[in-house]
């Protein structure tokens, strides 16, 4: 008998159709002998309306009172799930984040977990009850006010839940079938990546692979906790994310493939890049323009500053960010640019990153070299660098991702054939 | 400075619009210098769709996971309210009900409050907060898990946090201008009550008035706090439920009428009468019948029994319900025909109850024939007949409910005139 922890997101309950299907998947598991405690984020659009709503009443609600309001979502698709499992003739209790135990800081809209303290939900268990529990919230250890974690908060609450239960695995329900090489939609070769390790996870994450967020898979990773990222509508096996994927287990059938170099190639279109032209070559001016953006509370991915023109005395410091941060970015900057004594800013949100990822290119060398090769015979011009030791990212111009992605990943081999067409639907891993 | 608890129903918090116009009669009251403390129910139509997802999932979804779901309703509305305050430059915190300490027995849909700990409430108007507190829902004294209170359950919360608090004044807002002498629907003569007591306003809410539940005034009656039920729409005074409404007090201005002898008149249409025919006229038949009746938890309002006939020795018995429990009533009783021996089952949902309140009754006699006077004047048969000290109660069919209310209302000379209409438009009471 295994404890197995599953998270189902908005899209996976979004009505009463899809909430009735999720508990039969539940129930089959609980059949099948196992503990199973239930992560549920808010039905559908539930969150967007509930926002509309406060958009309604406050330009600038109160962070404390949109988390008492954001946190009823999870409220109703938790009790929908219960009634629709004891519909089925199987018992379920529904916990609120508080309930639950979910102890995090104070930072509304954005809290943190501190601790997990299941008490009631192992009394669940010990009852032989399914637990189901809200995603995305807690309660505050200082104030005892309603909290929410924020992006990717139902996965990290499912995360964290199953490493204070020390359960065996925590699967993640999405609507597509696991991890890809590359977006299927930009690549119709692209295959599904039957283990993959926490930090390729983590990079991916970082680079834009929009399933799995980069907390909950750094939590996972401290506990060393199996994730189990896969489809609620099929039962085919999808991506496991684990410490070693590519060391044989007693659990796996058949011997594992060799590690590949790269993983996958992962692309992000949501950021934009800000270059400050002409800043004068001096000590402490780059320190002086991102502590102005880290006061802002901006988080810079990419920079590049150019070498310095000898004969101006003046460089060009260019910098990614999210686009959603960029008019704070700019309006920042611009009180600075009489002290700093830059000469200008320009703004680009036609830009895209495109990044390789795989532990493999540690032991490989070339794979820059190929990587580049690839983009060039592509057509597509790279405007900035930045490389990590399973990583390499490239900004391009926007309308060049897709054939920069279809390249890399024809380049490293990654493209599916019949073979392992075949190995991934029967592998069973 | 005077402690007021307010609370809005459904109807007054209903969209965006009607939350911004309580929020700011709340803070208007602030402003006036009193602390606030607010009871809100779930927006219009609310509970009547989250019913409606759970009928979806689940034919008899399990209780704890209803009221899981339900208390989401207040959830919201409470929240949008703290930010249309907060909008408004006031500083307010919503209150679950388990935060706000409503402590309740663990029935689920209806649940009872054993206490109310309201620490939470007090320290946020000790901070010169406004506080919003979920109606309707409490926390369970054994299992700690989410309970309803079933019908009036948003009063009653009002009513004993308001108690606990030692509040100046419980202010129940509505759609209507406060308690009137008869449903101004039927009687367009009918006045607003200025003043009433705990005793006549439990007799109104019993016999069908549907402004206050029966439940929260019994509630302000054992604590002895004043309700005052007024207008969400404006800001004339409405009604005063108080233990001695006509003892002229310092607050009031002018001199006090004297006491009427009838205070309103009431109406119910929600009952049905079964008639149990021919039950053997022997000891314990009829304690069998409502013991079966109890034991269905069917609450039973009126009950004749004929005088039975001698020739027979049979006897009918009459009695009257809700008619939402007629089915259950009408299963239960055929499952005992043979043991009783009774010859069959009537059914009438065609049926109203037109009562007569007041506390005057007590030291007027002949008011059970003015009454029934003015009933055969109008040219409506009495079929059934039950008395209180301060309530004369008939049940007549359901057609000549109407002309019966009417008929009572002219006949206490409750029908307002031109004098009445200026006093009541402009006293300030």
């Amino acid at each position: 008998m295994a404890l197995v922890v599953q998270k189902y997101g908005g899209s996976s309950v979004a009505d009463a159709s899809c909430i009735k299907r999720v508990a039969q998947r539940i129930v089959a598991t609980k059949k099948a002998g196992n503990d199973v405690v239930v992560i549920v984020s808010a039905m559908g659009d539930t969150t967007d309306e509930l926002l509309d709503l406060a958009e309604q009443v406050s330009p600038l609600p109160p962070g404390r009172e949109l988390d008492m309001l954001l946190t009823s979502g999870e409220r109703i698709s938790m009790a929908l799930l219960a009634m629709a499992i004891a519909n089925l003739g199987h018992e379920a209790r529904s916990f609120t984040g508080s309930q639950a135990g979910v102890i995090t800081t104070s930072s509304h809209g954005n809290a943190r977990i501190i601790d997990v303290t299941p008490g009631r939900i192992r009394e669940a268990l010990d009852h032989g009850r399914i637990a189901i529990v809200a995603g995305f919230q807690g309660v505050s250890q200082d104030t005892k006010d309603i909290t929410t974690l924020g992006r990717g908060g139902s996965d990290t609450t499912a995360v964290a839940l199953a490493a204070s239960l020390e359960a065996d695995v925590c699967e993640i329900y999405t609507d597509v079938d696991g991890i890809f090489t590359a977006d299927p939609r930009i690549v119709t070769a692209a295959r599904k990546i039957p283990k993959i390790s926490y930090e390729e996870m983590m990079e991916m994450a970082a680079c834009g692979a929009k399933i799995l967020h980069l907390r909950c898979v750094e939590y996972a990773r401290r506990f060393n906790l199996p994730i189990h990222v896969r489809s609620s509508f099929s039962t085919k096996e999808g991506t496991w994310v684990v410490s070693d994927p590519y060391t044989p287990n007693e659990a796996s059938e058949g011997t594992e493939m060799e590690q590949p170099i790269i993983s996958g190639v992962a692309h992000d279109r949501s950021e934009a890049k800000i270059t400050v032209v002409g800043v004068p070559d001096k000590v402490g001016e780059a320190a002086h323009i991102f502590k102005t953006l880290a006061d802002a509370e901006i988080n810079i991915d990419m920079i590049v500053q150019n070498v310095s023109a000898a004969a101006t005395g003046r460089t060009d410091i260019s910098f990614t960010l999210p686009t959603t941060d960029a008019s704070t970015a700019l309006t920042s900057l611009k009180k600075i640019q009489d002290k700093v004594g830059f000469e200008s800013l320009l703004f680009d949100d036609q830009i895209g990153k495109v990044s390789l990822i795989g532990a493999g290119m540690r032991s490989h060398p070339g794979v820059t070299a190929t990587f580049f090769a690839a983009l060039a015979d592509a057509g597509v011009n790279i405007e900035m660098i930045s490389t990590s030791e399973i990583r390499i990212s490239v900004i391009v111009e926007q309308e060049g991702v897709d054939a920069a992605v279809a390249a890399a990943h024809r380049a490293f081999d990654l493209d599916a054939d019949q073979v392992e067409a075949v190995v991934y639907g029967g592998s069973g891993r």
